[in-house]
């Protein structure tokens, strides 16, 4: 990153964070190789991330810890360090931190046991809050998993890869306030093969807030879309405005958990925050021009569309291909119960998909196939509808009960949707057989979902929510 | 089944179609081994389920079809036909079923070509109702994919096992309009785990309807709980009647789809029915007291609930246990959105379980065990809040992260939900490792759902529906 060493400064003074989406050394504080040690998993991640900086422990008993060269404290390390990273008990972190100040830019302090704990918690909280506002260490955390990031292969995230796999390298990014959310999802997007840019779990922000994500995000060039998932909001006004310019430049996605009275006590407890009402959310996303997804799926729906296609659709006609008429019917309900629009073919449409297709098929929107589908029929119905320009966006609905789909079938489509440059959606609800298939329609680079409420709550999320 | 040769009849004094469910016999109409054709999908599927009772073919062309004795006509088979399968052309079917009518008690037409496909294909569907009502021979279809049942181990679905699973014996039924929705929803359960009884596609009904399956499936024995997906009904109070007499004995649950204007014209195109308004539907779904499914997914997930447990719930009150703080809060989103209730914790359960954990655990509903919960804990949080008798389910979010969990957290959550007798669902997002888990958890017997929504709608089903 140019100017590494003269970070920006904010309109505040501090220190831009955005050194923590490209340091050049990280510092594991209380580093060991005990095993069900955090600062071990830590470690353990930073290597099979294949972090490219370099990479120092702290802990005065070892003189080095699985070929990592290790310090008795942050001051006396040989050389310069970006983010120190600190897994020790929470009550030692506001010493360590203060003594070590000098030496570092930024910490993700991953440790819990602050102000989501109780009092004692929430006073060593506000000792860290001070002491990165005098001395400008900028803070991510505490009670957070970090940074997960495949451009700078930063992975502070204590959870093993096999527990919780890593996305591949995209563009997508994730801000989180929720820990286990943001392993959830980076979990469940690497599975179904979708990328991420960055991952940033925040915690309970005794510095770094939504507002400084999005900001960095905004011009972070590696970033094609951001998803936020919140649980409560203190700094209102920040927010709308970092959220603006950022959804000013690339789609900005948020979901709100704690919608409810019982829930909104719930999330109080999670990151000891005061989650608010969800009408004043709302509100606020409206304003700031940002999608809201109305729970955990659209929340993963959406980062799978975003995630394969990187941008939206320009509208919300939507039509709607498939071999299998009941799946067809209740794509439809979904669209007109999420304000999408299914509109009718166009007189010259029907007519040159008449003059394809049997007579038989229903050729109408939904365009039913029927058992008799093919490989070619699915392509030729969907670069005829798609193309001419009536559409924003396509939901093939493909069951593989019909015996002339073959695999040829997903890079048609694949390839069809590179040309026409709009979104096309694929919906394969099944078991065993479809959910192999599902897996070739991802790596043509379509969005796969398994059921007609995911697939359109993708779209709905492409369109520009509801 | 008693009284096979002398079947029961209706109050309008026709044969019960019960025989459907216990043929000794069937017959394939047009049976051939040609590549490509349904009726060699057909005795495929036949045999792959190991049907027990006696296989005929008929076609004059052959003396035996792969082992399967083959008849020029139905009424030249030596011995009695139950069933006659019919995959032949539209056009020849109703004068192959008059001619054979005296031989067969029921006939399973799974070719299309009637009424949802133009005026020429109601003819000859009002043909084939007239020679029903004529002869007495009753008729599933056509335009449909007839029964699947694993206890007479029928299987007339022309889809191969490779494409699409079989599900394994339960004591869940379903019943579909849509040939394609059974097939997608029997693939699902199969992939899942879960079993089923019977099920049954019926397709454009000229003779058997929604009512007779109903009236057949109250009284089997071998079904505990029935599932419908209905385009539409005809005869609403026939309708209302039979559904209030299943249900009494079993629950009964319903999707609708075409519920909005263009869903209900792609409806009609696809089995030629008329859908209707959708509120109707609802008002007749509550007179019958059928618990109303809103989507597919909704559907698919009470048909892994009821397949998992059997019975539902007594009430609405749910209690929480996660180890991820946001999947809770998630949670309770959605149970209050959804008209489920989330109570909080009496004091005396509070100190029990305050007793037993670390201070810094949530001792609310949801109860939040964190990133140190263990199998023994999850354990001990379901026994003691669920043995309380304060709340009618437990939803259970174990996210796999935290270290602490084993193989053996679904042996010891299913030991404890069949002793405490109420229903207890898990919920646990995430990627390859988590879906590994998941099918532990569904092993012993618990009903295992990958988002919360998806819990949550689970949840709303076994407690009688919204």
């Amino acid at each position: 990153m140019k100017g590494r060493r003269h970070p920006k400064k904010t309109d505040s003074g501090t220190t831009r964070p955005d050194f923590f989406l490209s340091p050049a050394s990280v510092a594991v504080v209380g580093a060991s190789s005990a095993p069900g040690k955090l600062s071990g998993a830590i470690l353990a991640s930073l290597k099979a991330a294949g972090f490219q900086g370099r990479i120092f422990g702290v802990n005065p008993k070892y003189p080095s810890i699985d070929g990592i060269p290790c310090y008795p404290s942050l001051t006396s390390i040989k050389g310069d360090v970006d983010v120190a990273i600190f897994a020790t008990p929470a009550s030692e972190i506001p010493e360590t931190l203060k003594e070590g100040a000098k030496k570092i830019k930024g910490a993700i302090i991953v440790s819990g046991g602050f102000a989501e704990s109780g009092e004692a918690g929430a006073t060593l909280e506000k000792a860290v809050r001070e002491i990165s506002k005098e001395t400008g260490v900028r803070v991510i955390g505490p009670n957070c998993m970090g940074i997960y990031d495949t451009i700078s292969r930063l992975d502070t995230f204590f959870i093993s890869n096999e527990r919780i796999k890593r996305p591949v390298k995209g563009t997508l990014s994730i801000i989180s306030q929720s820990g286990s959310f943001a392993v959830t999802a980076m979990d469940e997007l690497a599975t179904e093969g979708i990328g991420v840019a960055r991952v940033i779990s925040y915690g309970n922000k005794a510095d770094i807030n939504e507002a400084d994500c999005l900001d960095m995000l905004a011009d972070d060039g590696d970033t094609s879309a951001v998803a936020i998932y919140i649980e409560a909001v203190e700094d209102g006004r920040g927010f709308v405005e970092a959220a603006k310019r950022c959804a000013s430049k690339k789609p900005v996605m948020a979901i709100k958990v704690g919608r409810t009275g019982a829930a909104v006590k719930a999330a109080r407890s999670h990151t000891g925050a005061l989650a608010g009402r969800y009408e004043v959310y709302r509100a606020a996303f409206k304003k700031a021009g940002i999608i809201e997804l109305g729970g955990y799926e659209a929340f993963l729906n959406a980062c799978k569309a975003y995630g394969a296609l990187k941008t939206g659709a320009k509208g919300r006609r939507v039509v709607i291909i498939t071999d299998g008429g009941g799946i067809g019917v209740s794509l439809v309900d979904e669209c007109l119960a999420s304000g999408l629009s299914v509109p009718a073919l166009p007189d010259e449409l029907k007519k040159g998909l008449g003059a394809s297709f049997p007579s038989y098929f229903a050729i109408e929107n939904p365009l039913d196939l029927t058992g008799s589908a093919t490989d070619a029929m699915f392509a030729e119905a969907l670069e005829k509808t798609l193309s001419s320009g009536y559409y924003d966006m396509a939901v093939v609905a493909a069951l593989w009960g019909p015996p002339g789909l073959s695999d040829n079938l997903p890079k048609l489509l694949g390839r069809l949707a590179d040309n026409i440059k709009r979104p096309v959606i694929i919906c394969t609800p099944g078991g065993e057989y479809t959910r192999k298939k599902a897996g070739l329609f991802g790596m043509c680079g379509l969005p796969v979902f398994l059921s007609p409420e995911a697939a359109i709550k993708a779209a709905v999320a492409l369109s520009g929510g509801r």
